[in-house]
């Protein structure tokens, strides 16, 4: 089946940029209908809508879904006016949500019962990313569901790679924010110390990212970190709710990861005082302890 | 004063290709006498040596140590036979080994009383970083120590920073040695996972690399924890040592950092298992626990 009309549910920070990238590329895309500034920027670009998902599943030929929570990429394609009600045998969906692998797991079960492939593709790489079409995409599937999927997904990201079966994707995803949120916390560490120890936090940064502890999040972050400055950006929340589907998946594949909940602590710790900072003010939660500074 | 003679101590598996690039660059070497690999062939390519530091120090218009422990190189440098008590004012003393601070501070301040300078420059890169003249060099001292000592250093390393203050460089690799082991951790933590998820870690390694989770620890040490190869490389027990460094180093600074306090605890129990393994061998630590894998 060509594909020439791409549903879209999801016009938030992620999903509208993204959306304008298939306008773009020449698809029609069928929104959910919204009253949100993400929907009519992009209707303004030329985007349809539809009154429910089922009705946006009904008019298109592929379906995808940009959420931020497991339960509302369940309800939006499981529920009575969902995806699954409104897409034809030999269709597609692809969700480029964050969510539990088990979830994925379940929605591409359900919608192969009724000749639907699906795709799990959740993305690396933020707002930016977003905008640019630089994502890293991490995808999940039947080997001909990814083959479908790819040229729209190449339309979006700089990186595809097909890691598995359905739910791969986001067990990468998982394994990324692991990295992502202990690499953070490497450099925020690094960093404070230098600064403690009354050492040019700046320089600190440009030797280390000469050497193996050259990291994306030392580069990016580490100017935010000195400066002091945590306006998102990727959201704390967010990130912790993603380090949430790591434990609970680390816990059912039996694996003990010991910074991982580390990193859980200290990111429930920065969200109760603001989870709308960016995940780099993990920064701010190292300070002088009580004791007095020693000077040998 | 012009610098023709190098008195070098030290010839490991760092020292050693370090000092045969300055025998490549012109200079002439003379090194400890010792009944080594390192210093047989140093002599084979044309090095002298005399037989304690201070012999060593008294031919030589700058001695470089690249020595393992803080308590040898102050043995070496402060000792009834050692450098300080063959070098003469004008003359330039460069520490590249990973010790305390403080004890670098201390060494600077009792060469200076003697008319000598004196920079501290440990080194990130490896055995690898040494051979190929491609290390990174964190370097401390006046900026007049540092003017003298940065055209010998450029001959080892592709990045020369001067951090600040003697000490400074020392307060620079605690930091990368704080940044690297919990970016080690990072990438065990993430790769274990994908595999206990029964995920092909290499693809999950490759999606990760094109994000924010990229790190040059993730690229080199990926494939390494991924096959199972973990014959050093940098050997475990030093990363361990570095880290009693920083551990000690943040208290006196009078900052708490979780992770350092996390990786100084699996570095312990990786040493005590096997401290020649390479560092990348925290990886092992991480085991599938007694639970029973569920299968959703």
């Amino acid at each position: 089946m060509t594909i020439a009309t791409v549903g879209w549910i999801g016009a938030g920070v992620m999903g509208r940029p993204m959306a304008e990238h298939l306008l773009r590329a020449g698809f029609q895309v069928v929104l959910l209908e919204r009253a949100s500034s993400g929907v009519a920027a992009l209707v303004e670009s030329g985007a349809q809508t539809a009154p429910n998902a089922r009705a946006v599943a009904e008019r298109a030929d592929v379906v995808f879904t940009m959420l931020p929570e497991t339960d509302t990429v369940e309800h939006i394609v499981l529920g009575a006016y969902g995806v699954r009600a409104g897409l034809r045998p030999g269709t597609l969906f692809v969700d480029m949500s964050s969510i539990a692998p088990a979830t994925s797991r379940r929605i591409a079960r359900e919608l192969a019962a009724g000749g639907v492939d699906a795709v799990d593709a959740p993305v690396s790489g933020g707002e930016q990313g977003a905008r640019e079409a630089t994502l890293s995409i991490m995808a999940g599937g039947t080997p001909a569901a990814f083959e479908r999927a790819e040229p729209l997904l190449r339309c979006l990201g700089s990186l595809v790679v097909h890691v598995g079966e359905a739910g791969a994707g986001q067990v990468a995803k998982a394994c990324n924010q692991i990295a992502v949120a202990i690499t953070i916390e490497a450099a925020a560490e690094a960093l404070a110390l230098a600064e403690a120890a009354g050492v040019d936090a700046a320089k600190v940064r440009m030797a280390l990212g000469g050497g193996l502890a050259a990291s994306r999040v030392l580069e990016r972050y580490g100017p935010r970190m000195i400066e002091g400055r945590y306006e998102p950006g990727a959201r704390a929340r967010l990130h912790l709710k993603d380090l949430a589907i790591a434990t609970a998946l680390a816990s059912d594949a039996g694996v003990e990861l010991p910074a991982l909940r580390l990193m859980l602590q200290r990111f429930t710790e920065l969200v109760e005082r603001d989870g709308d900072l960016d995940h780099s003010a993990l920064r701010t939660l190292i300070a002088p302890s009580a004791s007095t500074r020693s000077t040998d």
